[in-house]
């Protein structure tokens, strides 16, 4: 199976699906988006993805798959192993719940596009990066005592699972806007151990071909 | 199994527990949260869902599930039928890639507390108003081309799925926003097929217990 990932290096969802694909041991070939440069709203990306969001997953030069929770979900019924989710259905609902409340409630509050919608009704930087400071210590809080009680290691037992995918950009996030971390020991002993993991640090940004 | 769901009746991620629950033929408790009076701040409930936010389903006067997502997605794995995504991998993807678009990139940009945010940001109502249209009509601009080539009656084929349970509460809180649908007649013609279902109509909003 040939898998091509259209991602850009710091944004937080193609993160995600990098840490997925390389938990499942899969090679990909990496497509660079410059979200900075507009390149997601050319024709040549918009015709793979009409949202204009990364990332796109092309799969055999064919099926494209977008939204990165579907991505990660797709991975996972079709490379089970390693599971990226407990077997219980009421442990899988906590899991995608810790992925939720990062997805749906934190990041899509704090990315490029909703930030420079803000300048645009006059929201100075200060005001943006307070901004975001908010939504996620509102999420951080929400996932700190999950992560305490269900969390070995990982966010969710001793195994990276979808929770881990999903909060470990957004704690990578969190220091670009520089949210102080201290009052999430859970949060951060997850994302600490995660960086350890070898499938997460070659997913880190940094390690991306396309990093500035 | 004794469910009980805590809902209010106008807002967009319980409206979609409901309507999952009816699909799945599922009878549960109502219980409100009224977000206007601010219930979901009090000890109350966020003794059962810390992050303050609606729904959460109880199980069994036990198991709390949180994150409208997972919970659809327990309700899927616990109750298989009738199923509320299709069958192969790359179907479900693009199924969960339509409930992403509209869980993940506008919902969550235009729901109370934002929107009091945004007041708090100085941001009249006129202001919020096309901040929440802008966004509904970014994800309607990349839901409408999937819908129109998935969709047969409902959003992805002949039958009810995940996204209809996503989409028509958007649908709905597009028309609070006084958005125009008129360009968007695959998305249109799904949200009418589903209002005329039996569950999609006992979870209407206005069909709720708190309905003002």
């Amino acid at each position: 199976m040939a898998l091509a990932l259209h991602s850009y290096w710091r944004a937080g969802a193609p993160y995600r699906v990098r840490i997925g694909l390389h938990l499942k041991g899969l090679p990909y070939d990496y497509v660079p988006v410059n979200l900075l440069a507009g390149d997601q709203h050319g024709a040549a990306y918009k015709g793979l993805n009409p949202q204009g969001l990364t990332p796109a997953l092309v799969v055999d030069d064919g099926l494209v798959l977008t939204q990165s929770l579907a991505i990660l979900e797709w991975l996972e019924e079709t490379h089970p192993e390693p599971p990226l989710l407990p077997r219980s259905a009421a442990d899988r609902a906590v899991v995608r719940a810790m992925a939720g409340i990062v997805a749906c409630d934190i990041h899509p509050l704090n990315n490029q596009r909703v930030l420079k919608a803000l300048a645009g009704l006059g929201v100075d930087e200060a005001g943006r990066n307070a901004w975001a400071a908010r939504w996620i210590a509102a999420g951080f809080e929400a996932l700190e005592p999950m992560i305490a009680r269900h969390g070995a290691g990982f966010a969710f037992g001793e195994s990276p699972t979808l929770a881990d995918c999903c909060l470990v950009p957004q704690v990578y996030s969190a220091g670009r806007f520089g949210v102080d971390l201290s009052a999430y020991p859970a949060i951060r002993a997850a994302a600490e151990r995660a960086a350890a993991h070898p499938a997460f640090a070659a997913a880190h940004p940094e390690r991306q071909p396309d990093a500035a």
